[in-house]
């Protein structure tokens, strides 16, 4: 006999838990497209050399390889797993560019894999959900703020707390960088450097930043801006606090401006401390935490581009998007039981069945029920009642139905209650009641 | 530049052709869950040892290998990516056994792999919609009669036209071949060769079991019962016909008629020629076609079977379950055309922005409808309205919304007859429209 065991990394619920992960895909999804964004799926399998288009990426990928590859498959391209979803969806758009229409809203929740060594106990296979805008030629600042506008709503879909939303520009970084003389060289690796605050906080940033060939008064003048922030309310200190003029730190502030104009009510936060390691990001960046699970860290992140796909086609497509990790979310909904643990079925009703003579008609109920919309299942075989209302009591199925053998009125019983109510036809009962 | 194309074995479909996909997604896994099937995810990777559990596998799978694997991987055991779902569902039952409610009916919508080499064009990852029931010890005929029912519902969700449920029992078919004496050794290669009927015709399958060392008398018996096929009004012809009166083959005529009496409206026919290569089933097998596309030959098939885990667990677990292969479906959906094409994304209202400063007004306006219900788009510029209505007209997308600069009051005009309405407000336009 095999033995089954987990693979380290690789993630799988209990049905009570799948059950509360789809509910959120199924919200989520609806909110997306409820904005117009329409889903697409890519394969999970793309060529090596369109994963590695965007640079080095090796060390993170699965390879495939067929179990009997023979020499009839040398040469056939290297296939791999994709490691994200944003070099397919560049792909997809490059590919079929002359089939979608601009601006491109899609959204897309799919299964991503990382080759990572199995001992350092991170996930190897999670999902992502991710949406983007992407336009031909301009983008408008309204986008940045509609995909933030999602966000902050997603997140409330979800049964984890409130969350926040730091919002940074890289315009006002490399403008203020700029402004204090900082080679453009340099810039990048400051920006990685200042990336790190979280973890290693403000002296580890520093030491850092001590490596690099800048003078002390440059390192005091970011230290100092990874300081600012600011509401909605205080965003005037921004150009105040830091005495800063340079034509791009100026334009990033007007375009943090605007996003907030159009963002009355989502709970979002400037923050100068906020850099992004991605040197693909020109305008707005923007992280997400939860303010009751900080040991979770970042949980969806994103920004604005200037190119989407110029490695696989000669369009300039700018786009803003952002991810949610949503394996990681379920980690969390599942480690600290953040959710109704009761229910092991999507089933509502169960209609129990006396005799196999019986059947027949527990079944035309059911599926008149089914026809209110309610999920019903009838027991399927025709034990003691005690035991199928254990059944019942064990899955969490709220209400049970007992067709009267003579009259064949129906008594319905509520488990959490005991309440009974007697109709003439299930039609009747299921009137009213509003499930999913 | 990197070269974007298309790799063979692995589709991909155009946002109208997703939405299409998603729809009937949906549609289907609510009827399952309106029987209370409850949806399971595994991992799209096992172990390899886990996958070829059940016997040789090897041809058809991928292996999984970090890109930059070194001397630290070499303890870790081979990956490889799920082929089918019933061998990861297997290995799920046997892990969470403790944690499971029996009869546990479960649905899975999951891609699968197969290592085929490329130049076969067929899919090397696709689409599989499972559903199966799993008992302790004893699996109730009911069982089988659900899955049917189920089944014959799904298909009827297809604009794929009528499909057939060709329905058969292992027990009538090994029943008869013990009654004309024959080797039970050779009984698994004839279902063999009886199994490529469709694909090599009477004849075929003749000469395939003259290969056999059988008597020709048998051979005549064996052909002539592959002619019989009976609706649900003529089972008898079953037990008249062939003459056979062995106690497994009677038993499973019995099977056969208790499950039609419970499937009172679904297109079921007994077909005696059906043989199913697996010798994994144990009582009934079926397959379904459609009766408008015979060149896809079977798109779902299914069947009972005497234990589900025992590679894994030791327990006796029966079931009966139906796989559907969804991208084969759409594939001919795509291929034929047989979907509405119209709608690029799932927007069912365009409000149309006149200058930037009416943007909040209209993100209000949009919100509103949003919470109706309606999936909604607000123009994320302002070019002249020609353009905006250009871009509705484009992507599909059926009302669009002018607020009027001075009234506020909301114009919403139907793209396909022109009419126009004018609103107060958009819920009272919203109400009564129903809309996915």
């Amino acid at each position: 006999m095999s033995k089954v065991k987990n693979i380290s990394g690789f993630p799988e619920w209990l049905p009570k838990h799948k059950l509360v992960e789809d509910g959120l895909i199924l919200q989520i999804s609806k909110l997306f497209k409820s904005y117009g964004f329409t889903p697409i799926e890519t394969p999970a399998v793309e060529l090596k050399s369109t994963l590695s288009s965007k640079g080095v990426i090796d060390k993170e990928i699965y390879l495939l390889r067929r179990a009997l590859a023979d020499s009839s498959d040398k040469d056939d391209e290297e296939l791999a797993l994709h490691f994200d979803l944003t070099v397919p969806f560049a792909r997809y758009v490059a590919q079929h560019y002359n089939e979608l229409t601009f601006p491109f809203k899609r959204y897309q929740l799919q299964k991503v894999w990382r080759g990572e060594r199995p001992q350092r106990g991170r996930f190897r296979e999670f999902y992502q959900f991710d949406i983007d805008i992407i336009a031909r030629e301009v983008l408008p600042i309204a986008c940045d703020a509609e995909v933030l506008a999602i966000i902050d709503q997603a997140f409330k879909l979800m049964p984890i707390g409130p969350s926040t939303i730091r919002l940074n520009n890289r315009k006002i970084l490399l403008g203020f960088y700029e402004s204090i003389n900082l080679d453009s060289k340099l810039q990048k690796e400051v920006l990685i450097a200042v990336d790190k605050l979280d973890k290693i906080q403000i002296a580890g940033v520093e030491k850092e930043l001590e490596k690099l060939s800048i003078t002390r008064e440059q390192i005091s003048s970011i230290l100092k801006a990874t300081e600012l922030r600011c509401g909605r309310s205080d965003v005037s200190r921004l150009t105040s606090s830091l005495g800063c003029n340079h034509p791009l730190y100026l334009e990033g502030v007007e375009e943090m401006q605007q996003i907030m104009n159009l963002l009355p009510e989502a709970n979002v936060l400037f923050d100068l401390s906020l850099a992004r390691g991605l040197d693909y990001y020109t305008g707005s960046i923007f992280e997400i935490a939860l303010q009751d699970h900080p040991e979770y860290g970042t949980v969806s992140s994103g920004g604005r581009y200037e190119n989407l796909a110029s490695e696989f086609i000669n369009k300039k497509l700018p786009g803003v998007g952002v991810s949610i990790g949503l394996s990681r979310i379920m980690d969390l909904i599942v480690k600290k039981g953040l959710c109704d643990q009761s229910r092991l079925s999507p089933t509502e009703l169960l209609v129990t069945v006396y005799n196999e003579e019986q059947r027949s008609k527990a079944n035309a109920v059911a599926q008149e029920a089914r026809n209110c919309g309610m999920n019903v299942e009838v027991f399927l075989s025709s034990p003691k009642l005690g035991k199928q209302i254990e059944y019942a009591d064990s899955k969490g199925i709220p209400f049970v139905a007992f067709i009267d053998e003579n009259t064949r009125a129906i008594k319905v019983k509520e488990m959490s209650t005991k309440n009974e109510t007697t109709v003439e036809n299930i039609r009747e009962w299921c009137t009213g009641k509003a499930f999913e």
